[in-house]
């Protein structure tokens, strides 16, 4: 996949970086590829819902940032995106003590990327899908 | 509406005194009634996306907890929620200095509860949506 | 609600006019007001699923078409509306002899129209809700 | 993908010859295996919208049909299964003259099955993404 703004990475790493709710929860970038980013939580009691399985918002969270930053890495210098809607899917109770996560757009466009994106964990070796979600990302400039 | 459990408001604020991430981002419950709930957030740095808005993910971690709350007011004592899916759309960028969230049971029923949740601000007086969503949530025993 | 087009009832009337789908079906629209559709169907063999109640397609196909024309009623003369994404929540299984639905313009804009809908029947004077959407349309010039 | 029912294509089958919707559509089943379908459709006049292009109608009802019979075709005789809810995704214009679909199981369970779908079309041996879905598909006994 091939980005609008040659100066993708340092452009997506700058929106990265000014993120505070990200760092606030703890998560992190690992790999930032164009159209493709990847990233990884380590799971801490205060991620936790009523029952102390990892919060369905923790997971929302997530999936919109590794879908938000794909888009982002896509776009050209000074675009700005924004979620314009998103649906999660709850497979998997979340009882990992690492999560990965992946985003990608899986359409570019000029106006949008549809993205979609997936958390997980493993359980000896086993990946077990928590969510997954399709999300609208519009291009705003 | 009426709850299946008589002891519902102590069972509903039960699940929220246990829920550690609420606590994490600092939303409160002012209101709980069977099948409707209210509460409030004052915005804080650390909700923050790359913009000064708030997070989205924020917005839909709040969406999720109004809703699964007002599902769990309607749920047999000991029965529990978990969210099957959410559909988020975003009106408007989040610029208030305090939200205000409700989340209610559209439609009832045994196996699952079909809800709906809104977040708003005002500016002047005038109300704000900054997001909408649709829920699916599971009931299980 | 107040249309970008002054002459917006005669290009919603066109449109609907050249919807060769909407006939196949049977469906018929019997209100047009700006922002806001309503319709009517009446129940034929063959809109039956596998268990002869009314098929889920036919449910999403109208849902669809009382939003998209809610936002046609809205925009600028010669401007089109297309769907870009649209969630349906399945409430009640339709048994309905009649079915009425309804859609409308949420939230209006110059990109999008955020729409929802609902269809229903009455069985003895109560209105059951078959199902709900939300939906995004895109305005193209 | 392994079903619940050994009897699953004879079951399949007989819940594809009942509908009369998707004969009225004149969409066809194409392959069933357990968690999987395909089909396709010949285009036709009363297929357009009001562009001439593929109704989003057409779209969402063949992919219910998809991801219900791929549903179908894992739950154990006699058990029926009902679509909970659905997102489709509208990727592309709808200009093809024969249009290809396929529904999945991505996550089988006792009591959900959640689906994915998509449908597209060949322009000179290149595949067009017309749209995508992710449905809730519940079972009843």
């Amino acid at each position: 996949m091939e980005s609008r703004n040659e100066n993708w990475l340092a452009y997506t790493q700058e929106m990265i970086e000014r993120n505070k709710f990200l760092k606030h929860i703890g998560f992190e970038f690992t790999e930032l590829k164009p159209g493709h980013t990847k990233g990884k939580l380590v799971f801490q009691e205060f991620h936790e819902q009523q029952n102390g399985y990892l919060h369905g918002g923790m997971t929302s969270t997530i999936l919109d940032m590794v879908c938000g930053y794909a888009a982002y890495s896509m776009v050209e210098q000074g675009h700005l995106v924004f979620t314009v809607e998103s649906k999660c899917t709850y497979y998997n109770r979340g009882i990992g003590k690492e999560y990965f996560a992946e985003g990608f757009v899986d359409k570019p466009g000029k106006r949008f990327h549809f993205c979609e994106g997936l958390i997980y964990y493993f359980e000896n070796d086993k990946k077990i899908i928590v969510a997954k979600c399709t999300t609208t990302m519009a291009v705003v400039n």
